[in-house]
């Protein structure tokens, strides 16, 4: 039964009129024939997934969809075709001719001349049911099924958009005028993720990047955090103010979500209907406001008049919890806001001195954004050779981080970066409130399913 | 003195002549500035690392590099500037006017009106001497500055270019008009690296493609391998035939590398001159020709009569070592060269049986290219039921992978895919013998430095 390939009917056309000599149909992605222009019976090969069978007299409609897009192709065949083999969840290949809809829910459909069952679906064993809409948390058990489902096949494409756009922010395709202001002719791919080995790449090219899978052990059951997760992180020289650092983070946030609210608005509003409403709103009064800033110690005086009760008390010194970043967001209007200015004793070595006094600071930025917290953390780099050496004298770091010094005694420059999770921007446009649904394989603490 | 900022000069323009309003010189990357048509005086910024000094009696020439290309920019001061300061490695920033040049040399020059020194290089400890040309495993031991040599610059722009090629070749921009053949319009982006969960994306989407880091714990010291190496993965659904799975893989080796060729021809060339003499030929050889297919029981049979002495003798059912892979691609005019049909025993248990005997094979297929032996590896995938649970029952692997065997109860298709070392393919075409020279932080065996 299983991969039985089973073909239900040779072409109708040739039975009582004599067979035209016509071309192989050509084989289209469900995207390409769903966006054919004045469809008139060209023929064509679509492949795909039945999403949906109805049986009416005379006709059969079914939904083929193959992942090129959220909408299936309607292919319309006469009842004589078998509706027991054409079942919800089996892989078809279907020949026929593109023609115009009658319909209104569609512009083209196919009018099947040709149906080969390629893999039959056991329906009774399948853990989606035909027309029943599943909750994320259900889908999440079948990692290796999910994505033959509406939301997870909106939440990859947009994962797949979003990543393509972030590669074109860093590197504007060469066929296409760069605007001079434009960062990131440079990039280097990275084997590493991390914002060490990016500093070193600093030394020899103005602008890089590395966008790539990261791992943490962190202990942490939270919907915000993965044992694994993708992070894009940027690197720039002769940037010499936080103000720069955050045009660039901000630039990244916004023409990033434009791509991709342009390359695939039905996956998103699948998202921002079914699974967040509202979300359109808050993504479209994020996109047209500038994003804010305030200083840690703003923060703190902030949280310190909030008539909230924090279960971590604020104070000059201590950690933003999430409790602290969600009130902050929403006293500043739902809009993303940039925190800057970190105590130094709370950073690590690497972040510039701003040799300030009574209140010690480090030129850190972390970006909070409503729905997530912090997506994105960045800071200038200690770019001064003598300043970092002491850093590291007092950390006991010196002799393992030479190289690092190294980096400062041979032609220093003033840089910078920062790092957003990816996950965790999926997250914030789409409204997903869990980060396992973001990602095709999640891996977490104690669990490590496939 | 590290990290110091000395302003050697002010604007000279300004000293004898009323200093004329004018707007705050733009700044550009030595690339654009080199590209600049008709240099006629405009005034700019531009900011690297000094690559050379040459100081004459009246004049100083300095030659400065930000990495956005092998060429540097030609700066000209006049000799008051204090050339001591201006030491090679140091970084710097230049603004002056970018004017066309006298010398046949380079088409523009920067005439320099103030020069900063950003950061000093101390130049008795920088391990690269200026002028001097270091040999690669010299600069090895270097890995936090050796990118700021020409060589490794020119590597580490290639690598860019080609993971820009490989993303463009999966996935055309939206903005370029796409021909109906091309592939994988919609890629997905996995976070694990590997073929099955490849697989699981390809039960939904017929093209999905990953590029990432992969990690393997083998022992070897060879110059072929890492612990850390990039893999470009891509799994096709509705693919039958072991000749579809070549076309694409032997499209995307020369598309990639046209591209790269076209997009950095200087970096390409000055490893094919410096380091691989007569690469160009060779690479050229592999581009205008047509990859040979061979199957694996042709192989051990040339492998047989040849008249040299194997270290492992060659016989059917035992794999192909370095040696042997040489002796092919030797065999077979330096042109790339496809092995197909493998023996099942030696192959995972999810290749596609051959049903064929005595000599039981299976649909896998490696790429041997000149002086790397194995670029790619790939497959068709089993994608009937009970051949599937045959194979695994007989490794007593059918509990832990009852998700794959899933794949193939719920709407199977026959598919295929396959892996191109991304290291290797840049040996390849640059010529380059060792891998530890074509990736920016090499880990393998022992070793972990930075």
């Amino acid at each position: 039964m299983f991969g039985a390939r089973c073909l239900l009917r040779a072409l109708r056309s040739c039975s009582s009129a004599p067979c035209p000599r016509h071309k192989p149909s050509a084989k289209l992605s469900v995207r390409d024939a769903l966006g054919a222009q004045n469809a008139s019976g060209e023929r064509v090969k679509v492949q795909g997934w039945i999403r949906s069978v109805r049986s009416q007299k005379e006709v059969l409609f079914l939904h083929v969809n193959d992942g090129s897009s959220l909408e299936s192709l309607q292919v319309v065949a006469d009842s004589s075709f078998d509706s027991r083999e054409l079942a919800f969840g089996s892989s078809v290949e279907v020949q026929g001719q593109l023609v115009k809809s009658l319909s209104k829910r569609q512009n083209v459909e196919l009018k099947a001349e040709k149906i080969e069952v390629v893999g039959n679906c056991d329906a009774k064993a399948f853990p989606f049911k035909y027309k029943e809409r599943h909750p994320l948390e259900y889908l999440r058990q079948y990692p290796h099924l999910r994505c033959r489902t509406n939301v997870q096949g909106s939440i990859l494409r947009v994962r797949s958009e979003a990543t393509a756009a972030i590669h074109s922010f860093f590197k504007p395709s060469s066929k296409i005028k760069v605007p001079e202001e434009n960062f990131f002719n440079v990039p280097v791919f990275l084997t590493v993720s991390g914002q060490l080995h990016l500093e070193v790449m600093s030394g020899a090219f103005t602008q890089v990047f590395t966008f790539g899978p990261t791992f943490r052990a962190e202990n942490s059951q939270s919907r915000r955090h993965l044992a694994e997760f993708y992070m894009v992180e940027a690197e720039i020289s002769f940037l010499e103010s936080l103000q720069d650092l955050m045009q660039v983070m901000e630039g990244l946030f916004k023409t990033t979500t434009m791509t991709v609210l342009s390359n695939c608005p039905e996956d998103v509003e699948l998202c921002h209907k079914f699974i967040a409403p509202g979300q359109k709103d808050r993504l479209e009064h994020m996109l047209k406001n500038n994003f804010l800033i305030i200083s840690y110690t703003e923060a703190m005086e902030i949280l310190k008049q909030a008539s909230q009760n924090f279960t971590f008390t604020p104070e000059w010194g201590a950690d933003l919890h999430t409790e602290h970043e969600k009130y902050l967001v929403k006293h500043c209007g739902d809009i993303p806001v940039f925190v800057i200015n970190y105590p130094l004793a709370l950073k690590p070595f690497y972040m510039r001195d701003n040799e300030d006094s009574p209140q010690h600071t480090v030129a850190a930025v972390d970006l909070l954004v409503p729905g997530v917290g912090e997506l994105f953390g960045g800071s200038l780099r200690e770019e001064r050779y003598h300043f970092l050496e002491q850093r590291l004298a007092r950390s006991g770091l010196t002799e393992a981080y030479q190289w690092y010094l190294d980096l400062r005694r041979f032609g220093s420059v003033p840089h910078g970066g920062f790092g957003m999770g990816f996950e965790r921007y999926l997250q914030c446009i789409l409204g997903i409130d869990n980060i396992k649904d973001v990602i095709p394989f999640p891996r977490f603490t104690h669990s490590c399913l496939l």
